[in-house]
Parts: C-alpha cells; sequence; structure tokens
C-alpha cells in the first residue's frame, strides 16, 4: 500500500476539491491509501456517506491552520508549523507517508520540500516540473519558478533529474532532453547555457542539444530544461495564449446560426479534442531534487486535475523516483553543488 | 513621400515573396516609394507587367550577395558588405531611404544596425519588438533574442521605447507597460527585475508593475518588457502551441462526418476568426534604439505578412519614431549607459 498525505486545505477551493479528489484516486488505484490532512470535523462530514471499502483507506490528521498563498519564505518558517502543508510534508519526513501533495503556495511548498524532507546530495533546492501537453503527448517542462539564477550545473542537474523522472514515471525508453536556447546552434545563446550544453553533451543521456521554444509542444523531446525564470514566463504565456484562443473559438462557434448549428454537429470531436488536451489531466508537477516524494497541484484545479496530481504522486512514490535520482545524480559526478 | 529599402532576398522564400509584398504594400499605403535592393535583373522581370503609377514608385538598387541566415557576426562585418541587407541598412545611413526591412537573418540585422545606422546615446544595442495578438488587439513583446544579458538600466530602456512605439505608432494613449516577472508582488524574481521595477515606478511611463506570462495575452498591458532570452523563448513556445492548437482543431474537425458537416457550416466564422488572429497581420518587428528605422519580417513570412512589415516601416519612419524615442531617453536621463 502507498501512503499519500494530502494537504487538504491547499488550493483555492480547498475541502470541496481535495475530498472528492482523494476518493476518486482511491478508486482508480486500490493499491493507495490517503491521510487528508487539515480540518477533521469537517473532513468527517464530508467522508460521512463514502462506502466503507474507500474509507477504510483513508486517515484524517487534524491540522488547524492553512499556509497563505502569499505567505513569504520566513513567514512559513515562523508561522508555518502545526499547518496543514507543513503536517502533509511532516508525515513524509516522519516516514508516516511515502509521498505528499499539495495545492497551495509553490514558494511555501519549497521551503518545506528543503526544510523538513531535505534535498539530495548536491541539489540546493528543488526544481519543478510540469508536463505540458505535445503533438506526441506530453512533455515535462522544468524548471517552473523556483530557481531564477541558476549554473549550469544546476541546468545539467535539472536535465538529469527529468530524464529520470520520464523515464521511471512515463516509462519513456531513454528520454530526449533538450535545453532550451535561442537558437539550435552550438554559438547561440549566453555562457550560462553554452556551459550547460558543453556538459550535458559528455553524460551518457539522450540528450538532444539546444531547442528553441516551439520545440517544447512539437514533440521533438521529452523533457526541457530552462531556468525557472524563463520557465515560469513560458508556462503561463502558453496558460494564457491557450485560454485566449479557446475562448476566440467559443465567441466564433456562436457567431451566427450556421456556425451555431455547425458547432453543434461538430460537438462531440470537440469535447474529445478539448477532453484529450485538458490541461488538468497533466497536473501534477513533481519537486524534483528532494529525498522524498512532494507534488505541486494548480491551485485552481478541479477535482480531476487535484486526482491526477494524487494519481502522480502515487506512481512517483511506488518506482522510488528520488532514489533513482540520486543514482544518476552520483553517477554522473552531480552529488556535489 | 517616405522611401523603404527592401532587402528583396530577406526571407525565406526570397523575391517570390518580396517584390509582390512591395507592390501590394505600395498600393495600400500611397505616400510609400521602395527600393529594391537585390538581383536587378530577376526584380526588372517580375515588374514588367507592373502598372506604371505603381512602377514609378519603385527603384531598383542591385546587390550581388545575400547574407546567409545562419551567418556569424564576424562574418557579417568581414564578408557582408555589398549584400543585399547591408546595402539595404546602408541607403538608411546616406540617407536615400528613410527605413529598410528585411526578412534577414535577425543576428546580421542587429550588427548592421549598429554598424551602418547607429545607436541611439545610452543604447549599446537595439532591441527587436515583436506584436502578439491579445483579447484587446495587440501586445508588443520586447525584448526578442538581441539582448541576453540585460541591464535594470536596459530594461528600463525597453520598457521607454516600447512606450513611445506603442504611442507614436499605435496611437495608444499612455501605453500600459508591464515588466515580465513570475509574479506580481514586489518581492518576487531576481534583483535585476526588482532594480527595473523600482527604477521604471520613479518614470512618469504609464508603468503597471510586475506582470506574468499569461498577462501578455489578456489585454493588461499595451508593452509587455523582458530580457532578449525569455522573449525568445516565450514568442517561439507561442508560435509552437498555437501552431499546435490549430493543427489539433484541424485534425478534430475532419474527424468524424459530422463533425466535417459541421465545420463546414462554421467555416465562415472560423476564417473570420483566423483572419482576426493570423499572425501575418502582426509581422513587422522594429529593431528600437537605432538612428533610423529599420524592420524585421519573419523569414518564413507570406507575402501578406511581408507585406504588413513594409507598411509597419513605413509608419514608423513617417512617425520619426528614432527621434522621439531618443527624446524620451533624455529626458528621463536614459541617454547613458
Amino acid at each position: 500500500m502507498t501512503v499519500l498525505a494530502l494537504d487538504a486545505h491547499g488550493g483555492d477551493q480547498g475541502l470541496d476539491v481535495s475530498v472528492p479528489a482523494a476518493l476518486s484516486a482511491l478508486k482508480t488505484d486500490e493499491e493507495l491509501s490517503i491521510i487528508l490532512v487539515g480540518d477533521g470535523n469537517k473532513m468527517e462530514r464530508l467522508l460521512a456517506d463514502v462506502p466503507v471499502g474507500s474509507r477504510e483507506r483513508i486517515a484524517i490528521q487534524q491540522a488547524d491552520a492553512v499556509i497563505a498563498m502569499d505567505a513569504k519564505p520566513a513567514d512559513v518558517l515562523r508561522r508555518g508549523k502545526g499547518s496543514s502543508m507543513w503536517r502533509a510534508f511532516e508525515l513524509v519526513t516522519e516516514g508516516k507517508a511515502d509521498a505528499c501533495i499539495s495545492g497551495g503556495s509553490t514558494t511555501a511548498m519549497m521551503v518545506l520540500g528543503v526544510k523538513l524532507i531535505g534535498t539530495l546530495p548536491g541539489i540546493q533546492r528543488p526544481a519543478l516540473m510540469a508536463y505540458v501537453p505535445s503533438i506526441k503527448g506530453r512533455t515535462g517542462l522544468l524548471d517552473l519558478g523556483a530557481n531564477l539564477n541558476v549554473s549550469a550545473r544546476q541546468l545539467v542537474q535539472f536535465a538529469v533529474m527529468g530524464s529520470v523522472t520520464a523515464s521511471v514515471v512515463e516509462g519513456v525508453e531513454r528520454p530526449g532532453v533538450g535545453l532550451l536556447n535561442v537558437g539550435h546552434e552550438h554559438s547561440k545563446g549566453h555562457k550560462l547555457v553554452r556551459e550547460a550544453h558543453a556538459m550535458l553533451k559528455a553524460l551518457p543521456l539522450n540528450y538532444l542539444g539546444f531547442i528553441e521554444g516551439h520545440d517544447i509542444f512539437n514533440g521533438k523531446v521529452d523533457v526541457a530544461v530552462c531556468d525557472g525564470f524563463a520557465g515560469n514566463l513560458i508556462l503561463k504565456a502558453s496558460e494564457g495564449l491557450a485560454g485566449m484562443m479557446i475562448k476566440d473559438l467559443k465567441a466564433s462557434l456562436i457567431e451566427t446560426w450556421l456556425s451555431r448549428l455547425g458547432a453543434f454537429l461538430a460537438a462531440p470531436a470537440l469535447r474529445r479534442l478539448l477532453a484529450r488536451r485538458d490541461p488538468s489531466s497533466h497536473n501534477g508537477a513533481p519537486l524534483l531534487g528532494l529525498k522524498g516524494v512532494a507534488v505541486k497541484s494548480h491551485g485552481g484545479a478541479d477535482c480531476k486535475g487535484m486526482t491526477c496530481a494524487i494519481l502522480e504522486a502515487g506512481r512517483e512514490a511506488r518506482k522510488q523516483v528520488p532514489k533513482k535520482i540520486e543514482a544518476s545524480l552520483h553517477k554522473y559526478h552531480l552529488e556535489t553543488t
């Protein structure tokens, strides 16, 4: 049985999403059990009608406070103790859970990941990897906001961690890894990416060299690596653009009675497309480089999205991603900072 | 009459796109005249059937070589002289043209912009600003690949140059300017953006503070500022994502006979949407910070796209964008490096 600790108050909608998502994850993955961390009374009420089979695999861990979405690192450390997120991470440290999940503040998760779970040898701060849809399926994009000023060595560590995760969790054989840059040629980009490029070429990864922004979506690579500043901007710009395009399309399809009829007829195909490309089905971004598994769910995730993040945490714990990352960092002599 | 020098061999399709685009621009803007720079014989042949009215406003400037798309800066300087791009820039320097346009290598354009046209006081290298569609209309995004390691002062210069251009060329009153960062809060981001943020707040621009990636598309700002590394990745990622989504949609609409019928009925509305959002209608990225006007056309631009870039160059020259940028840099004490 894989035990997950879920920060039930993380995410914009708190218990209303996390409790149903936990139940849905338990239904999908029968080898999971979940510790719901948060307001025990409220959660008990929400669990009143749950059938015994599922209820047996749910434990409740009382936590009285919630870490605010805009809490600064110092606040998290000073006042976070006893909060639902803190407790969820602590359960991993105590060996009572194999992984934790939260839809709360990324900053707070980074801070607690380092403080409570600890980083692997050679890793200063964890990297956040999200999955984005691509023509081929999906691409792991890291880092996403946690590491703004990175060294070439850190970019190389990101590449190794992304590659291990894609291979172990996604089952991709020899994942193709690309380093994001302003051009494909060796001479392009600043000193940092050129240094990382040279180091990556020397490793026995399936390193495909420099890639450009569009290569994230065209299936060229399984893992795309960049610093956390660029990664965060790319991810949010992509979310914004996709949102605008879908809004545009919807507005266009109700423009005339003819287009409305057309939309009605094409609706099943369009719905299948939206389901295939639904970002919530890719929700669940692991914090890589920690000694344990911690998965970030999008703050605005719905029940389906949160369920995906929970299942992702289960897979990563079961496949022992941290151990495998540690072994690879050691093998590639990246276990020093 | 505004005189433009067009590098007729710039862009993937060379004369086949640039000559028809020049003719189309002349038709749209009757105050333009164009110097086509390139292979004179070939161009004469393409112009054989052009009516006298248009032909009178076309001059031909012979140039025997073309700068390769992957030419390094040193190659451009050493061997570029006499090429179509070099000659087009030179015509601006010589005062024979008010602006130049090329669909060739961005690197080469940067190099020749600095060498032949020269930068304004306080500007080391020009910034490249592209227009991307937004819910409100379009957003100017700069810098795009030219400046990879920027200072806070350079980010501030980008903001001023983008604001002046949006106001003068687009006619936006007090354009809203945002600085791209990983969060909206003052404490977010690395030292560089926080420094630039503090400097921007002190200027009488309509500075709206930090923005995130999605704000590029949601109409929050008219100008979005970032370093050239992040800007290039964002732009290309957006192009890649939009391409994937349109491909997806097309595939989805031919999935079943019902969806095909639906697509047929909705086609006029969908075509209007595509026309409204067509990236080629936003083609034409000015190199800002030069003493003269130079506009970069997308390498893969079709005739419509190249026409837009030519018209953009005409507008910028007529509105004397470089002079107005110079005045603003001076006013804001940004005319030292």
